[in-house]
């Protein structure tokens, strides 16, 4: 199915075949918008999703496409594969995708911990995407997040040790959970009862702990233990320390954290403030006097990771870590605008 | 005005008179529910307020009262006024109340960190209210939850730091912050726009930093400060480090928080959940299996705080911190019932 778009100006020469795996997703829809947007030829997009929602026609670029099933010839012709249908089918889609000839972007964790499959977050790591790739994994929402101011400050001082409670957004479970929180909070303001289909948990002015299933062994979760593993992977410092509690909040589509951050050296709050305010991705909002920072409103829609609350953390009584909070859009930062400037990055 | 309430046989013998000073605001309305049903022989019940609220008949006790005007005579033959209208009320009518025989509880911030007055959470240091008393304040909510655990913990093992993240409901704000917050969301989810009159920052699906002034020179907001100052003196212990980060969540009454305590000494997280089990005035919800934790709308209504998710918390490389979170009613124990316990434990 070939997109009808004039060529833009600012397109890269190359045209480039693309098909997106969970077209119609919460994450698979900001994908279609990012690629609308990232200035790229494409001479195809295919849209693959479950059979139930094959034939569904999607405006594209000016013209429309027609969702298809996923199958074994999904593949044939495409140059880059973006995957956002979780990590049962890219387990057992992106091998072939990558056997067809094409390139695979994996926002599912099914590859990210993997030792050959790099881990990328384009403002942090782009020299680990090698020269041939095959499957290039997406990081986990909150870990991209983060990693994007964090990368800028470990690179100028060392950070020692993390400590992160995050306030996660319903998009991070789904559309479907986004739709939760909406009717849930819809029923409770009429009065009426909602039964949770989605999320374990009420969810209407109410947050609960992650509802990644606890690893026994440590009272973690599943989604605590990814941001670890990938936080240390991006940030290639397999020997940081973290701590993290996640949570997720009736917010709907930004992810916020409240971050310490303890380096293994005193660093003033204006030398953090100074290198976040040059760092790519990273929006300064530290207005002190009109109280004025992060919130997930203004992060919603934004490439950027929103900083600020920079400050000393008195908790510290080394004078060695500063605190600060963040906010970042979870569907795109978190998912699809970093899949798709990755994308950029192997096109470019 | 008297209240016909038939004896109750677990009533205390001693009758007393206890005025309510902001009777018709969130916490007001909270310690009506909480007199109540503390048990006590109250042999007169004045609730005071504005001019504006002066007039209301309100239930209380199977009988209705009418609440006044606070005024220069409203404490003529009271022995107990509960104050919850604010500091500068509490500032000005807080001793004519004392002058006039009654002792008080204050819930504001006036004189909380005063040196002379004993700062109150009945479970962990009733020890320090005198003989007899003249002011005795409430602490800040965040602080009442938090200590109610803490306290048990450092009892046994002396805690040296605290990492806190808060998730504050509207109810510190007010009512009218929670009236905001159910207008705000019932505009969004209907499309129409809402314009913030009672918080800085839109609220439907939002979270922001706590609202209260920042400190230019730490960076630090009036709630932070509050809570550092006030855990350490209810704790006796000014020489503990706190870090803090206050955010307001979209919730309505009960305030969560993602804790690290750091203690002195290697603590097992075993050991922890054994102390929390038999604290008083802690609940444990710390079901790894079922994923269930403490959660704002099972907190509300409670007078327990909830505490669960203990773990080791992991960012710690020297094995001494443990990872918690938990969550109580802001108005109930966080103001009104804290007030109410305080009032039990001087008539008892």
């Amino acid at each position: 199915m070939n997109v009808h778009n004039a060529p833009r100006p600012e397109a890269a020469a190359r045209p480039v075949s693309v098909a997106v795996v969970g077209a119609t997703g919460a994450v698979g829809v900001e994908i279609r918008h990012c690629l609308e947007q990232a200035g790229l030829n494409l001479c195809r997009v295919r849209l693959l999703a479950s059979p139930r929602s094959a034939g569904q026609v999607v405006p594209f670029a000016g013209g429309s496409l027609m969702v298809e099933a996923l199958g074994d010839d999904s593949f044939q012709g495409i140059d880059y594969a973006l995957f956002s249908a979780g990590s049962g089918i890219s387990r057992d889609y992106a091998p072939r995708a990558v056997a067809a000839g094409a390139v695979v972007i994996d926002n599912s964790s099914a590859f990210r911990m993997d030792g050959d499959i790099p881990l990328v977050v384009p403002e942090v790591n782009p020299d680990v995407i090698p020269a041939r790739p095959g499957i290039i994994a997406n990081p986990n929402c909150v870990a991209i997040i983060a990693t994007v101011p964090l990368a800028a400050l470990d690179a100028r001082h060392r950070i020692r040790r993390l400590t992160i409670a995050t306030y996660q957004a319903a998009s991070g479970a789904g559309a479907a959970a986004m739709e939760e929180l909406r009717a849930a909070t819809a029923a409770h303001l009429a009065g009426d009862a909602y039964a949770p289909r989605v999320l374990k948990h009420p969810y209407a002015f109410n947050l609960f702990s992650h509802d990644a299933a606890i690893n026994p062994a440590t009272g973690y979760n599943g989604e605590e233990e990814k941001v670890v593993e990938e936080t240390r992977k991006i940030l290639r410092r397999p020997d940081l320390h973290i701590g993290i509690t996640c949570v997720r909040v009736p917010v709907l589509r930004a992810h916020s954290m409240a971050i310490s951050v303890e380096f293994d050296e005193v660093v003033e709050p204006d030398a953090v403030r100074s290198i976040l305010s040059s760092a790519p991705g990273v929006r300064l909002v530290d207005d002190r006097d009109g109280n004025h920072f992060p919130m997930p409103n203004e992060a919603s829609g934004q490439g950027d990771v929103l900083v600020g609350r920079i400050r000393r953390d008195v908790g510290d009584p080394s004078g060695r870590s500063i605190a600060l909070f963040l906010a970042g859009d979870q569907l795109l930062k978190g998912a699809a605008l970093n899949a798709v400037q990755i994308l950029q990055r192997l096109v470019g």
